[in-house]
């Protein structure tokens, strides 16, 4: 039986290609298709006020072979860049358990 | 309510801090708290042939500042390399679906 972080990494994989099948080319994201996993399975992360009208800024500097659209590698980067911003959070609540954090 | 996604960010998260705070730095990963979370999490990465002696290995190459133990950015490196090699075997898998992927 997969652990909770074999299906945590399972998951992961299988939302980008949930996504990127919509249109012909299953293996990349285009721009729609980007947007809608943001806005279905990032909700939080939008609401964010830091975030929110930045999406177009992130997609251009997530796009780093600025082909149009984004690989699985480009994904993992915001998934990876998104986990770090979490960590930071929750080593702040380490610190100091009162404070709400804000990401 | 946290989507799948969102959970799963979470998961990679906690799994790291849980193994950390057996000893008093609850912000890294000695050597023995990074093998029990391989251990324990990711039991399939272990057992694929092409990884099981190559922990030790895997290990110094993780380290990337040399400071003898893994910070959360190291270990998010791991996992997102694991996720990236997990991605090659589902478009393997997308590609010729009765093949067995052996990663």
């Amino acid at each position: 039986m997969p652990t909770d972080l074999e299906r945590a990494m399972k998951t992961t994989v299988l939302k980008f290609y949930h996504y990127a099948k919509t249109d012909k080319k299953s293996k990349t994201l285009t721009h729609e298709e980007f947007k809608s996993l943001l806005h279905a399975e990032l909700p939080s992360f939008l609401k964010s006020p830091k975030n929110a009208p930045s999406v177009e800024q992130m997609m251009s500097n997530l796009d780093t072979n600025n082909d149009g659209v984004f690989c699985f590698e480009e994904y993992v980067s915001l998934v990876a860049g998104l986990v770090m911003a979490c960590s930071e959070c929750y080593e702040k609540h380490l610190e100091n358990p009162e404070k709400q954090c804000k990401k």
